[in-house]
């Protein structure tokens, strides 16, 4: 039997999703709870996999498994054996032919910005932080550039294992609430750290230090060197994947409403 | 010269704000901040002192000083010593007989409560939590019964130092967003755990076990024996004093907009 869990998290303990030897990521730590609430060993395949410091509203991860449990016991019983900022949202059970990273149609994301002359403190690592204005109409034309299909090598981490720069990238909705600026990002796949890299260039040109037009340039440059440099993972939020409606799982992170 | 200061911080890591012998309090950590920004020992009066685990959104203090210095000096050399989940947000210079306890007519609080089959994740340890579904105007209903003023001794803990139980409670104002509740309450002053006990007894009357009128007869009692239990301080959120317009300081924490 194939299972789907929704999961929340809040990354700033975590050495990000994927596991790791120093068994202090969100995976380990979803693996060993499972692995106790099962008392076999379960591996996990995930949406979208989430660096250090970035959280987590709706991951999604599918496994196989002959035990049987109702739906609600597999999100309690896990969530016994887990920490008190990673919790299971949900459980299904799915087909066999569906796979939390290939059924994604797309990833969707947002990053929370705090302005203000005074660094964040109540949300500490979960939003973050510029002390100069920013100027949203400026931002709003240079994110015009991004938007459709494109190769996004300018804003790919070296360390990217994505087999294909060029990725569908939706408009970006940028608002504003109070002091907390949102920007929300849909796109069929993210690169490593491409959000990080675009929200750098974003600020730049917010701040009045590039012109809007100057981000088709890095677009078109297709050099990491030509763009900003990586933004703060504290403000980032996985709200996670996009399935088709067969499917029959949850779209929505409760936990958003929590965000500005 | 006199000093006020307003200061956040998320109150998940510290022992309250009361100075202690394990220095592990907010009011610790900005007097050693103080102290090495100022070079000389510096004793803060605070607006109202919160428990372990509560946050404050726009705490006020005053101080004595002979340092002159420009007031955005006092809030970046003083936030370059505290902790990241700590900070001055302003500094005024205020008339002598200015008392950030004293002076202050009022004291705002609000509870953010998350309602989910699920504990918090993302948001632990800053929103309360409880899995059965609250109705609201039944909690409404009960909290008419407590707005005014009235003898709170049924809410008191047996810690409490305040000279008298009686207290002016404006109407508390209850809200919902998504899954976050949202109880707003201002009084002249509270007593120690009062709004955490008055939380318990309005989760009490959401989730039906007690009609509204049971909170008249509560308040009638006189007794802490005659309410629920103390809820937890996980959602509870100091907003700040009010002050007379005349001391010319801030009414506003800008970190209010990142509440549901």
């Amino acid at each position: 039997m194939r299972l789907a869990l929704g999961i929340s998290y809040n990354g700033q303990a975590y050495d990000g999703w994927q596991s790791q030897p120093s068994g202090r990521t969100v995976q380990d730590h979803l693996e060993s709870a499972l692995e106790r609430f099962a008392t076999t060993r379960i591996a996990s395949v995930c949406a979208g996999r989430t660096d250090a410091g970035v959280h987590g509203l709706m991951q999604v991860v599918h496994f196989d498994t002959d035990l049987e449990r109702e739906d609600y016991s597999w999100v309690r019983g896990t969530n016994t054996f887990l920490p008190p900022d990673i919790a299971v949202q949900w459980a299904r059970p799915v087909p066999g032919d569906f796979h939390a990273r290939n059924s994604a149609r797309a990833r969707r994301y947002a990053y929370i910005l705090l302005e203000s002359p005074v660094r964040p403190s109540v949300e500490a690592g979960r939003v973050g932080w510029v002390f100069r204005p920013l100027d949203a109409d400026a931002m709003r034309a240079a994110a015009a550039h991004l938007a459709g299909e494109h190769d996004f090598t300018s804003f790919r981490a070296s360390s990217c294992q994505s087999p294909t720069p060029v990725k569908t990238l939706a408009p970006i909705r940028i608002t504003r609430r109070g002091p907390y600026w949102r920007f929300e990002f849909e796109a069929n796949a993210f690169l490593h750290h491409m959000i990080r890299n675009l929200m750098g260039s974003l600020i730049t040109v917010g701040q009045g230090l590039k012109p809007p037009d100057w981000m088709r340039d890095v677009l078109a440059a297709r050099s990491r060197d030509a763009a900003s440099p990586t933004f703060s993972p504290d403000g980032l939020y996985f709200l996670g994947p996009v399935y088709e409606a067969r499917w029959g799982l949850p779209s929505h992170a409760a936990a958003y409403d929590w965000l500005p």
